[in-house]
């Protein structure tokens, strides 16, 4: 077995972002045809997850469906340094993903049909994003 | 380090089905007595979770917080194309998981004693679900 | 590539509990100085998140909408064998994570600047809490 590790950044907007062809970029230049893909995003105000990539509908919907359940202006909150948006941040956060992991086989991630990778940025006005990918196999 | 890959399909009902013995049988399979072993499902609208193997009352509590947090029939959501649950099962999936580690030690799953691994199908009428099963390790 | 294995324990309270230092130090006997690490909790009822390491007002507040989002006490949940934390403790587990990756460059974890590693601990009166970390890289 051998490994690559490699980084990029994206810039996003509040919400789902698609980084599904950047990851196979990355595992395509490794040259590992069977093993296991490992991408990790270094912030906690936005986080991973691996999603239905036909119907925007869906995107809108999670965003959406997020933002009910972690609202901003809620009197819970004490931490707001950098605004509303803040802390409902690190919560959504805290209950998507840091780290997703796709096998690799024939070279390619091995994905169900409807999934892509995304990005999902729960602030405002993101700033540019940095994910690392590992990529170990054969 | 050498790795396996396998892959198999579990007939779910709606809410968790435990899949352990199945990851377990591959993990012997690859004849790898220290390592790690990842699950991934290559699906959007079930998950995977590590919960509590002793009482099935704790599945149907996840199951009945879980429905009720993410109703169906929301006039929020706007996808809707494969009935109620469709946009529900996809927001469930979101904040469980696509992916799940286990590591192995002695030929083994280094699981708590409470825990098994488990298929979350958030769908009414499910389809059989496919799973990856990704060992490496010695 | 090669791979390291090993587990400790930790003595939480309830809320959030920081690991990071434990981990890098797993990391650093290990030896290895590029590739994956991966934590692993042996439980159902605590769980692991990648979070803010700044403002302790963070993690207070994550606690706080965790304990209001999946209050105790619900009459929805009939599984309470060990008490009204019981049930709300497997349901905020489902919903965080029960496995990490960091990945590792320069033989230091490839956290960003405001990540911590977390055992978020869902029991009013917790037990020691077992982790494990595999490495692996060269």
């Amino acid at each position: 077995m051998r490994q690559h590790l490699d980084q990029f950044t994206v810039r996003t907007a509040r919400g789902l972002t698609d980084i599904t062809a950047e990851v196979r970029r990355i595992v395509d230049a490794s040259g590992v045809r069977r093993g296991l893909c490992t991408v990790t995003i270094r912030h906690t105000s936005a986080s991973l997850v691996i999603q239905e990539n036909a119907d925007p509908k869906v995107l809108r919907d999670l965003e959406a469906f997020l933002t009910r359940l972690v609202p901003e202006g809620d009197p819970l909150f004490t931490h707001n340094d950098e605004g509303a948006d803040d802390m409902p941040s690190h919560v959504k956060a805290a209950i998507t993903r840091t780290s997703e992991q796709i096998p690799i086989d024939g070279g390619g991630l091995l994905l169900g049909t409807w999934q892509g990778i995304y990005v999902w940025d729960h602030r405002h006005h993101p700033r540019p994003r940095t994910l690392v990918v590992h990529v170990a196999g054969e």
